[in-house]
This record gives C-alpha cells, structure tokens and sequence, in this order.
C-alpha cells in the first residue's frame, strides 16, 4: 500500500498484479498473467515493472521485464532477507518449466534495488536464517574481513537490529556485484560465477533428497557450506579451526550443522550427478583456499563418499 | 537434409524439431514444443539451435534460445530473401501473445547467419519481390551507391542470379548490422534503429487494413517506401525525379505501385494510430532527405492525409 500510494502521488498510472504465493507458482501461466495486464492496461516499453515480494516474484517479474516488448525498465524490492542479499542482485531471472527449475530465463539487470530493512520484521526466524546463510557465503568466498565482522555480529543480525542488518544487507549487494560484473553471463573461463555457488552442490542435494521445503534453500546452503568446508580440508586446502570457526558461524546463525539421517551418501551424490552444475558427469564443487577464497573445483567421487562419511559419523 | 548429415558427419548430437509454417505458430506453444525437445535430449548450456527457415523460425527459435538456460549460442540459417536480408540480421526475436504481434521477446544475436544464395531457387517470385522490397529500403536509408547497384541489377536479382543475389544479401545485411550496432536495443535518443522503418508506417496500415496475407509485407513495404518519398517530396525534402527513381526501381521489382483501392484514407490513418511505432498519437515516418539519405519525423496528420489524397488520384 505505501508503494502504491507513494507511486500514485508522483502521478504515476499502476497496473498491480498479485501472484500466488510459493516456487510451485514460477510458472510460464503466471507470467503470461502479467503479460495478459500488461499488454491490457496498455503499457508501452516506458512501463516499468516493480518487482515486490520475495525471490520467486523477482524471478518471475524480472523475467516478464526481460521479454516484454523485448525488454523494459524493471526495479526490485526485495521483501525477504534471502532476495534482498542474493536473488535481487545478479540479474538472474527464471521461471520453471515441468521438466526442470528456473530452465527458462534471461540474464536481466535492475534498474535498481530497493532493499529496506524494516519490512523484514515481519519474517519467520527460519527465513531470517535462510537469508543470513548467503550472507555467511559471500564472506566466505571472497571477503575475510566481513567474515570477522559477522562472527562479531550475528547476534545483532539474528535479532534483525537494522543497522546490523543493514550493514550485512549492502556488504552481501556489493560482494555479489563484484563477482557477477566479473562474469555476468556465466561464461567466464575462470568461472567466477559459479564461486557463488559455495555451499550449494552439497544443499542442492540435500533438497532433493528431502524433498524441496524440509529444509528451506537456505538451511540446506547453511549445512552445504560446513559440508563444503568439510571436503576442503580433506583435499588439504584449509585447516581443522578454519572449518571449526565456519560451522560455528552456521550454527550462531541458527543453521542446520548436522548431516540429514534421512540423506543417504548413494542418494546425495545421485542428486548431486543431475544437478545443473555437474557437467560431463564430473562432481564440480567451489572449494575454500582460506576463509574468504575459494575457487572451484571438479572432485573425485570417492574423495566425496569419504567426507560424507565422515560428516554422518 | 544436407545439414542434418553435415552436422551428423562431424559428429554432432541432433535433435530436431519441426514448426508448423507461418505466422499464426509464432506462438508461445511453439515455444514451449522447443523448450520440451531440448530438455527431453538433456540439452545443456553448450547446446546449440540452428533455426532453418524462414522469418518465424528464425524469431522462434532465436527466442528459444535467448531464453533456454538463460541463453544459448544460435545460427541464423534464413531460407527466404526476407529472412536473408532481414529478420535474421539485427538480433530481434519474439513470439506473437494473443493481444498482439511480437509483443513478447528478447534483443539477442546469432554467434552466425548463413546465408545460401542457392536456397533460394524454390521460392514463389512474389515471395522473391517481397524480399527485394528489404533489399531497396536499405539504399534508400543509407546508400545511394547501392541504389544505383540495384537499378543496374535489378534483372539479375528477379531472376535470381547467384552472384547479383550474393552482394545484395551481402551488402543488405551490412547496411543492417551497421545501423542495428549503432542502436542494438532500440534505445538511442537518436533513434538510429528506427531507420529500417522506412515504408513501414505505410505497410504496416495496408496490411493491416487489407488483412494480413493480402500484400505479402514485403509488398506492403514496397508501396510504402512509395509513399513514404511522396511524402518526403509533400514536406520539401526530396524532389519529383527522386520520387520517380524510388518508384521505377519498387516497379522494377515486381512490386505493387499504385495505392490499394480498398484502402480508405480514415481506415489507413487509423490503422496506423495504433501502431507500435506511433507514441502518444503523433504519426512516426522515416523520410527521405535524399535516396540514401533519412531520418525519423513526426509528421501532421492532416499533411499525412494530403499526401494519401495524391497517391490515391
């Protein structure tokens, strides 16, 4: 209402649509419900699409923007702690198709993105977690300093104090920016992209296996990166304290640490071999060199049955 | 065929996917029979569409592939003139939604357009003429050397002649990739892309009025290029023997000259008030400031109806 209202008070002509809430509805019928008020309400390629709500109407709305007219002026307001600090930055945008997630997309950057602190009060604490494991990635992979800094911090980030928040809001922006305007289409040779994907060949597994919502996206990145840290260390890239101080972290940020029981090995590294990532059958992983490194790395199976062995002891 | 083995011969993995002809599949279920193949053959990122045909193939499947996996490599392999000369130089691509041509799309370019003069022998002369019409407007926009080519040539390109055939697709899509380069999204304060419009204003309102399918848009495109000089010698900015050079080489062609008995001059002005081209209701033509020469003007409605009054005399 207050976007509504403030928009309409410039002299603004708005069109709203609602999507139903939930990934199940990132959908190619949804977008042509927008497309359907679009092209109805008359919009021209000087329309603007204000994407509000989480990642899935990001994904969905940015995608519209992204092929409407052959592309026009799309702005994110991102409402949960997780699209505010991943999906709004990186010009990612998606809808899934019946055979496969986030298959159909475009790569498509803001105008801008409006990330405001104070409509996060309203999350459930698990969401807040989920959103705060990206956080912890983005320090992880390239930024010590911020690492420090959120150990010193989580406490303040758990209970959302918005100067924490906010601080940990534009730190992740920023870090993402700087790695997606290395490679925004994903198609750099070094694969610098695909750094931000730390944590999340082993969490994309553990969704599979448990079925997508037993652990939000987030919790299974938060324990993907103690598992990731994990394999690290086995292949003699960090030490036992820098694994120790990363699973400490995950859990101060009320994170999963602990291996699913119901994930069996055989079953992760299956799901592990028909996730996008995987290319010729290798198992591709991003691994730290230190905390705040990382680069990535095709692993051998075994090497990976013999950490995820060790992780369910 | 010939392709499908080339291809086999070098070892590649096909899938191939055949569209119903025309205009009317350009639809977002064709679309999807696209998206369907490929993720049924497992197609990752590194895939490659070759779209094989005409206009519609070429925008269908060139927004396949904009969209697939957030985009994938594509090759233009037009089999028309028109497509040769135009859609598929200049990266645009889209599908048709039920409330309008073209509405929903993406700005992407092909890694290659391979052109085969020789593909061209099985096409209908009207569908050749039609071609040519592209071939014309692209002279008259920005080349005044190849306008004189043209009306030395003009025997030759009817008859399909190889090598008069080969230069002027070749020297078309130049002229076209220069101008496209020099405003690729549409988006330059001088609207540079806006251009290859010239004729268009006019065609669009005959097709439109005629019902498409009528004059081919190549026909349409023909006599519009007439009426968009007439006009430019109406505003003072060409002379009679320019006016006359256009319309002998348009006739030369085998393109229609004379104005559509069935046109009104309300339903044509009409027609063209809810063109895409036409913003907040001021009529958009390219004019001529000489045969190689043009730029964009808003012109007066009732100096638009003044010139329609002439051709139709």
């Amino acid at each position: 209402e207050p976007i509504i209202s403030a928009l309409q008070g410039i002299g603004k002509s708005l069109t709203v649509v609602v999507l139903p809430d939930g990934e199940a509805y990132k959908t190619a019928a949804q977008l042509d419900t927008i497309y359907t008020a679009m092209l109805q309400a008359r919009c021209d390629r000087k329309a603007v699409i204000v994407a509000l709500g989480g990642g899935v109407v990001g994904d969905v709305a940015g995608y519209a923007a992204a092929t409407y007219m052959r592309g026009i002026a799309f702005v994110q307001v991102p409402t949960t702690l997780l699209a505010q600090v991943d999906s709004s930055v990186g010009g990612k945008t998606a809808v899934n198709h019946p055979l496969g997630k986030n298959m159909i997309g475009a790569f498509y950057q803001p105008q801008a993105v409006l990330a405001d602190a104070s409509v996060l009060r309203t999350l459930p604490p698990r969401e807040v977690a989920a959103g705060l494991a990206e956080v912890i990635k983005y320090s992880c992979i390239v930024d010590a300093t911020f690492f420090d800094w959120l150990e010193n911090n989580i406490d303040a980030l758990n209970k959302l104090d918005p100067v924490a928040i906010s601080h940990a809001v534009q730190r992740s922006c920023e870090l993402k920016a700087d790695v997606v305007a290395l490679d925004e289409t994903e198609s750099s040779a070094l694969n610098i992209r695909a750094l931000l994907n730390f944590g999340h060949t082993f969490g994309h597994a553990f969704e599979h296996v448990l079925g997508y919502g037993t652990w939000l996206h987030g919790e299974a990145v938060g324990y993907g990166m103690v598992c990731a840290a994990t394999l690290s260390q086995t292949l003699g890239l960090i030490d036992q304290s820098q694994v120790q101080r990363i699973t400490a972290l995950v859990a101060a940020a009320q994170l999963p640490t602990r291996w699913p029981a119901q994930v069996s090995i055989d079953a992760a590294i299956a799901a592990m071999k028909i996730d996008k990532k995987t290319e010729h059958g290798s198992l591709k992983f991003i691994v730290l060199d230190g905390i705040g490194k990382s680069h990535v790395r095709a692993v051998d199976e075994a090497i990976v049955r013999q950490v995820m062995a060790q992780l369910q002891a």
